[in-house]
């Protein structure tokens, strides 16, 4: 089945694929299409978002099914869909951010690892069902990312 | 810009349309292509998956911009990006599950709200970086839903 979609907005960043970075540290902006900035009416009431968006510079290109979590190929490849990276069949990034301002149709948010110009899919708040305190990840995701607890 | 992806699985589950039942208890199974199952490798070592689907059922029909919430009429209508209705501009449905079992390429999974026969678009593990606990949310959302808290 195939399915099309158009974006709803794109992101406004200094982040490209040459900047090295800490997510958290990324202030972005999103700008949303003017014809739908009323879908935005109240938006400023929530302190986090979840941004959906369209990884352009992985789509269409060929992708493979298993790859090192992380890059790092001292761990076994798993299936990429265990792990987060943006090589996936459908290459739709999901961001968790934090929403610092609302301007009309502009948005500022914090920790968007977007690239500059990327188009963005959907925009939704993040709701208390969203977070799950209680979870497990493999030990390979804790060693790529130099974490000692989920 | 026109996006297109094909869905890489389809929901197998009891709920439809016209089933009402709390999101918690629903118990499905997702079952992924065939040819993309090597990509799930390593999948079962997490505990919660994000799930992203298309919610066909929207797709291709108007859809307002401004809504109630939770089709609370006695409520102020809000944008369709401030809340979480399945009529927005792309109808990409997401929800947090846990992840109960894999068998091959056929996940069983809780708390999936996808209706049976739902394309799926992408699969992601949960991580820690997608919880977020100290959150703010509008008033107006506490009421939808009942909640006296975020």
């Amino acid at each position: 089945m195939t399915i099309s979609m158009r974006s709803i907005a794109t992101v406004r960043s200094h982040f490209t694929n040459e900047v090295r970075v800490s997510r958290r540290d990324i202030v972005a902006e999103i700008v949303v299409r003017e014809d739908l900035a009323a879908a935005l009416t109240g938006l400023e009431e929530w302190s986090h978002l979840i941004i959906l968006f369209w990884m352009d510079q992985i789509a269409g290109k060929p992708i493979p099914l298993t790859t090192h979590p992380r890059y790092r190929t001292d761990l076994p490849e798993v299936g990429v869909f265990s792990a987060r990276g943006p090589e996936r069949p459908n290459p739709i990034g999901l961001a968790v951010v934090e929403l610092l301002k609302r301007e009309k149709n502009i948005l500022t948010v914090k920790a968007l690892d977007a690239y500059d110009g990327t188009p963005v899919l959907d925009i939704k708040p993040y709701d208390a069902f969203d977070a799950v305190t209680e979870l497990r990840a493999p030990q390979w995701w804790m060693t790529a990312t130099g974490r000692l607890t989920p």
